[in-house]
């Protein structure tokens, strides 16, 4: 090979998650580290008869090319399902189907971004939205985050010196890395200051509809004055990963911009996974389906943090989601995670170093808990042996 | 909305061909337009066992989070399939699984485009490589091209001149819009071409299994000593297009950064479609399948070449293409395709006006026909219609 590739490939590297899964791919190790969904969890056999409806009634149809938009009658779910729970108003045209809500951060990435451009984001955020967007050549401004969501007066003083920002990105409902979930206020302040200073945002929900208790909060896109803002969602979380399908949502105008880059991207998303997602949508109860995800997931969390409670030494802090698949974890100041991950391998115990969720590098004394997928007595065991490995550090 | 967008928006228009396919969505509309296979030919008994057969025994690995490399059986098989038919020598890590070829386009752009690089194409080339490159904010040199190929003579004039020459786009087997097929010798210049140039090479090659005549001729990548020469392959047009799987293959140095590419723009394909198509290879013969799919075509072919030839005015010229879905009609200079087809869509007849295929513009006088997904009725009927209002033009 003699040629020469992008600028943008020096920056881009393998993530360090799927570079762990595959590390534990071994039977004996108890990881925490991927965000997977508990598989035993997955309907097959309803999806093994809607596959049969959707070709015995469709097939010719279900297995060729359709439009770039998606799906109509998914597309109409969707917009029901996000105005019922979130408080938005849109309609089918305001739905465009992508391939997970990773597919909606990098369009968002080619549709906002020139290089040289600024995304605001939490401090911690996504690792996979950070690879997203910076293959679009912007850079990063984190944003301190407390257990109300971002501090908006921190936001406002950056906007103001920023003379490029293009994109403020979010997750407010249970985010990944932390858990956290944003006040109601704080969703109302990001509206405005959307607004007030014409920045676009990206409003990350994959985790939304998996709370364990209190009251489901408006989406910041309920607040949406100018216009400005965009919802993703996916089926992985509620339904099943291995489709790929995602959404994102937003002003008609916009989501038409967003069509014309997925068609030059690849076409339109999986004809018949749309289908049979559809289908089952219909025929089956997906709240009914929901609620075992939220009991089972409600249980390992709080499984989770009484064993840490237990098990982690003084001097050691962590998140309590309200929901999600994830809690965060802050050691004292001096210690490396990527040390302690080092001596939990030994252990066959494995978690995501939190170093990697900071798009300017930092804070290498934390890391990411996954709790869905794994049993309760996997939970127990993995975090005993975690807290023993953090017992030697801190002692 | 008051934000703005990224500068590559304002290049960003709809499909020329996805639009026309709107209008030609009423059933009395007999549309040449399109680039759609037979729906009569998917196995759609066949893929509802396969189905079944995966979910029985595998379901929650095949609703589950994947490799972003793709399922590893259905590389292998990939991998062998190339090695027979073309000329290389792939082990299934040269291979990534990507949603349709389109996406195997796309990721091109993101390796190896930079602003204000150069793309060199056939003249004319496919319109959505078109798209997909231009996003990366590319421009294009394009290379006259006769039935042999693109001339070599021509390429190497205009690499000399050029100084960020970063990618040749090739569709070396009944090229689309033309349907024509390179020769062995521009086969073998090009990859030397390639070597001496140190510039990398994307061999498009979604119709290569569709030969109604004729010998298979090696890939160019079997002639390339440099490494430097990637390949496209899809299932849409031997299989389904719903699926959206396809691949790109290369030296295992630059799959691996395609692959890095790919975690951050959408984490992997579809895993359950990946087994069904690896599981329907395994249990039936796609040989046979594909050779059902060929003699149809052929048929449409002959049928659609013999009417041309009968009905279109003297003046008009148009190829005879040995395989894949398309046949390219020039008409004499002074007529706009653009005004021919208004007075066709009069008729209910619909094609694609060939300008859209230049990326600099110009050839007005042309379109493509596309003869795949049409009974034979319709083709003659519809070719009637179309010599009718050719003769009108050109009397």
């Amino acid at each position: 090979m003699d040629f020469q590739m992008a600028r943008r490939m020096s920056d881009i590297k393998a993530s360090e998650i799927r570079e762990i899964l595959k590390i534990t791919e071994k039977s004996e190790v108890i990881s925490f580290a991927g965000g997977l969904p508990a598989p035993e969890l997955f309907p097959v056999e309803e999806i093994k008869r809607v596959n049969k409806m959707v070709l015995d009634r469709d097939g010719q149809r279900a297995l060729q090319y359709s439009t770039t938009e998606g799906f109509r009658p998914l597309r109409e779910w969707i917009a029901h399902r996000m105005n019922s729970r979130l408080g938005t108003s849109f309609d089918c045209d305001n739905i465009l189907v992508t391939h997970g809500s990773q597919q909606a951060l990098d369009l968002s990435g080619k549709v906002f971004l020139d290089e040289g451009d600024v995304v605001f984001c939490e401090s911690p955020t996504y690792l996979a939205a950070i690879t997203a967007f910076r293959a679009y050549g912007c850079s990063f401004i984190e944003i301190p985050t407390d257990d109300e969501g971002m501090i908006i007066s921190e936001l406002v003083t950056q906007l103001e010196k920023c003379e490029n920002a293009k994109l403020l990105y979010i997750i407010p409902d249970f985010q990944n890395p932390t858990g956290r979930t944003w006040s109601l206020e704080r969703r109302k302040e990001l509206a405005d200051i959307s607004a007030r200073f014409g920045v676009a945002v990206v409003e990350d929900n994959p985790y939304g509809e998996l709370r364990f208790e209190g009251k489901t909060l408006p989406s910041v896109k309920s607040f949406d004055i100018a216009g400005n803002i965009l919802c993703t969602g996916t089926f992985s979380k509620i339904f099943c990963p291995g489709y790929r399908i995602g959404w994102i949502a937003g002003d008609k105008k916009i989501i038409r911009q967003y069509v014309l880059v997925k068609q030059g991207t690849d076409l339109q998303c999986n004809t018949i996974a749309q289908m049979e997602i559809s289908k089952y949508l219909e025929l089956y109860d997906i709240d009914a389906h929901i609620n075992k995800i939220r009991t089972i997931y409600r249980k390992r969390r709080d499984l989770s943090v009484q064993t840490m409670e237990e098990v982690f030494p003084t001097g050691v802090s962590f998140t309590r989601p309200q929901g999600g698949l994830f809690a965060w974890v802050e050691l004292p100041a001096h210690i490396n995670s990527r040390d302690v991950l080092e001596k939990c391998l030994e252990q066959n115990v494995a978690f995501v170093p939190g170093g990697s969720f900071f798009p300017n590098g930092g804070k290498e004394n934390t890391f990411r808990i996954n709790f869905s997928n794994m049993s309760e007595e996997k939970i127990v065991e993995g975090l005993n042996r975690l807290g023993a490995v953090l017992n030697k550090f801190i002692d």
